[in-house]
């Protein structure tokens, strides 16, 4: 008899198994006596409760998934931190599912979490995402879903985004006040609610100062590096390319550097960048890059502060509520007026 | 009867449920007619298994645990997509855990995973590291562990690693041939054995050139970004300072740009460095930065590979091993001569 299980315990105490669980958990209706009895022979062979059953009695598995786009970007990698800082002093678990952006993977990882694998979920969506089915399902199975950055507005649930409609004007304000005349934007899909949120911010700006809204100054990239590359390089090199690019998502704002490095286009004396962004290094950059700056790490310790408390109180309907953090404007080089 | 379980499959079939059990898992023991049978209820129930019940069952948790000492780093953040992407074709789920680097922390999570919670565990050590003892009670548990990146030389198992020594020779000898003379090493700690392998590196290449070994080009940073910061800025600022550094971590290669900026030190003209870097923006820093850039997506996917053909092989006591993938030195402007 090897493994110390719960079944040993009680057996070595000449006591039913459910008593030995309920002394394990300081359940109420177990003596005082009974419980330090059953404590110290645990203690002695280092007995360790094994997660699975222990999971299959509360019904809990103290584990939370986190669901993101991608990891190798530094607005979620900062989310991480935030989020695991929570989860440790829950002394919860993080499982990691990265979507790549796919639409399919993503429902096909939420099928995944619905039989009781994760107690809730933290969730930014996929660029690709159409529509909200394999969200309802897990409401269906009562696990609790918190948006952050990437959320959606048809599903009633948290959410924890920044202001990106002010954050979009903002930017593009800037760059009109930097003198700039034609102002691309720069965005995947836009099929995202913060992507259309950022856009309308711009659109508002750009038309409040009677500026082109022309549609070929509004560039829709994917996440096929090489073709957003080519389609903003296209752009840099028309006749009347912008003077002002305003990137919506970090990678692309370094793709305009590629490629005005390629077309020895000069910045900010040629076109001026302003991109959203948690990039390190955005002042160390050839030129320091202007960027509004997410509060990255806040928004991740917020989203799993707001889950666990949905947790710690399962029979409360989950309200529908979104929590704004603001983003800064940080004005460096990039944008300067020359 | 809301739940659909084995229980109730069972029930409606007139089965034990050791008999649904194994004709859902395939099992010989069962007729072909009774799998159809309880096939055919599952589907049209939507029978969704409990995983921790299988896990329970089979003794298998279908989970990896990944612990990482940081993750808003480019190194790590790339890795983990390269092991996803082996975990995601093997159905795996994935664990991640932070240490922050901190060795309390590392034992700590260690310990959290004696009990079962996962079948095999990725590792990269904490820059603190000062035992192997929460090692030890891994493999006594019979639960694989392989090392990437920031291995253990006195534990027995699978490592994936980079040729940590030739690199760190390389570095230092590529800033001689730029004709620096006076050339800084910036580690962390130098505890685990990569930094000592970087160091070694170093040294071999600056004393085989007669150039200065003085304890003072030497700096040993922490993770306390402040106290980093202030080592360096004050050994740039002496009257001796060093024509050359070589971080041997990337986020000490940031700090040389900050510093330098302040101090109005002119990178290359004044110093010139290279790091250790997987930095996405290297090239597009001022001024572009010279690497040596680790394979951090093949060592992630290697590390994993090994790992699930390990689990593959539960009979099979595995090999002390290591295996090496090599890093390349890319040559930028922060080391042109000028």
């Amino acid at each position: 008899m090897d493994q110390v299980n719960l079944k040993r315990l009680a057996k070595e105490l000449n006591l039913a198994v459910s008593t030995v669980s309920r002394a394990l958990s300081d359940s109420h209706d177990i003596s005082e006596e009974t419980k330090k009895k059953v404590l110290a022979l645990a203690r002695k062979l280092n007995y360790q409760p094994n997660p699975f059953a222990r999971s299959l009695r509360n019904r809990s598995s103290k584990t939370i998934a986190v669901i993101l786009p991608e990891i190798a970007n530094n607005y979620f990698s900062v989310a991480i931190n935030g989020i695991e800082e929570v989860a440790q002093a829950n002394n919860y678990h993080v499982l990691i599912y990265i979507t790549h952006e796919s639409f399919q993977k993503e429902a096909a990882i939420v099928r995944l979490l619905l039989n009781g694998r994760v107690d809730g979920i933290l969730m930014s969506l996929s660029g690709g995402a159409k529509d909200t089915d394999h969200l309802a399902e897990l409401q269906k199975s009562n696990i609790p879903v918190v948006f952050f950055d990437r959320v959606s507005d048809t599903f009633d649930t948290i959410r924890v985004t920044t202001n990106n409609f002010e954050s979009g004007y903002l930017a593009t304000t800037h760059l009109i006040s930097r003198n700039c005349q034609r102002i691309a934007y720069l965005t995947f899909s836009g099929d995202l609610s913060i992507e259309q949120q950022r856009m309308k911010g711009y659109l508002e700006a750009v038309q409040k100062h009677g500026l082109s809204t022309a549609e070929d100054l509004i560039v829709r990239c994917d996440t096929n590096a090489e073709e957003s590359y080519k389609k903003i390089k296209e752009m840099l090199s028309r006749d009347d390319r912008p003077d002002g690019v305003f990137a919506s998502v970090e990678s692309l704002a370094i793709y305009v550097y590629e490629a005005c490095a390629e077309l020895r286009l000069r910045i900010p004396e040629d076109v001026k960048i302003i991109g959203f962004s948690n990039l390190r290094t955005a002042s160390l950059l050839n030129p320091a890059l202007t960027t509004i700056t997410q509060p990255a790490f806040n928004m991740g310790r917020e989203a799993a502060r707001v889950l666990f408390e949905v947790l710690k109180k399962p029979h409360v309907r989950m309200e529908d509520n979104t929590i704004v953090l603001r983003s800064n404007l940080v004005e460096r080089r990039s944008t300067a007026i020359t």
